[in-house]
């Protein structure tokens, strides 16, 4: 497989350049650390729909998973051409103009039509690899589905060949001239933090260590 | 206005109604906290596309802006239908069974066809609410666009009139029998919090209180 993602006429950035990148290895990380992806489908009315959906990454494809009765769902399985984007906020960036303002972000737009993974062991795998990207370790414990509840889920599997990765960071570029300006330039960085685990009424069982140790991959995890 | 969002085919959710509210005031909410919304088109060969653009609420629509060079502010400009989501990631739901994973989460799903905002008020003005959404008390310390930046610059109004929320909040909805099991069940709550600020290196001022003092909307603040 290509170190390189696919480079099309939709995947090529035009503007900003110096922003994309078409490095596989980076967007494994994006898609890894993500935990929504935004799924894009033509609607049956010709008009766009985005939906947010969990996912996981299984080597070169992005798993996505629902029940059988949702719509797009079903149009995903039947290869409706897709657009899943997964988007990280790394930081607010405030320059010295309002022009200039900007966010560090990293991005994965990935263009591609699904599969449906019907064979039982590929489906178990996958929804398998769902969990571990929500809380790793967790599917080792967590009951597994049974027959009925395999059946009612569909898993789609989106080919990771064409897509485009767009990343900002760093300081603000402030127009020369505005450096003199007294007002405050610099980089507000933001991430996604977990909180103490709250456990339900129900347990039976003392916190396990992979909850209580939880971080996010940038928490310093 | 109707508190009310409007209830269309595409914005009646079919799977798990519950879920679902039309309530504008929620609406309103989730887009002030949230940071990027992911913005579909059907391009120009007719596949979806779906890109994260930095956005603000203004009463009762969407701002977007974006360059002049960019062909997709320039097809919203144009009023191509369009689908603005954004969501915010509350929490991990870990259920006993793999089948009841889940995630907290808060979404907004607004369909709808922009329209250029050209005049030069209301575009100025729209710009600075595109800073204040993302800093509160910015727009009156940066320097605000001169005539060459503002024709650079498209902004976009997308009305807020037909959308779907769609919330998960609550701790795990596991079937009874799995609480038997020796699994741990509950939530490990997420949330996207600011660090230090950094300042840049060309920095004339000290850093100002609503910098130190940033917090996001569910972050105490």
């Amino acid at each position: 497989m290509s170190e390189a993602l696919e480079r099309t006429e939709r995947t090529r950035l035009r503007r900003v350049p110096e922003r994309a990148s078409y490095d596989r290895r980076l967007a494994y990380s994006i898609l890894d650390e993500g935990l929504i992806g935004h799924v894009g489908i033509v609607g049956d009315d010709g008009e766009p729909v985005v939906i947010p959906m969990g996912y996981a990454r299984d080597g070169d494809a992005v798993l996505l998973h629902g029940s059988v009765a949702s719509r797009l769902m079903r149009r995903l399985a039947r290869g409706t051409p897709a657009c899943v984007t997964v988007t990280l906020t790394d930081g607010l960036v405030l320059a010295r103009s309002t022009f200039h303002h900007s966010m560090n972000y990293r991005s994965v737009v990935v263009f591609g039509r699904g599969e449906a993974v019907s064979e039982e062991p590929a489906k178990r795998a996958a929804l398998d690899r769902l969990v571990e990207h929500l809380v790793p370790g967790r599917s080792a414990e967590a009951r597994r589905p049974n027959s009925k509840e395999l059946a009612a889920t569909l898993v789609v599997r989106v080919p990771l060949a064409e897509a485009s990765i767009k990343v900002r960071s760093g300081p603000p570029s402030d127009h020369r001239d505005d450096l003199e300006l007294p007002v405050w330039g610099g980089v507000i960085p933001l991430a996604t933090v977990p909180g103490a685990a709250e456990a339900d009424a129900d347990n039976r069982v003392a916190m396990p260590d992979y909850v209580q140790a939880y971080r996010r991959p940038r928490d310093g995890g």
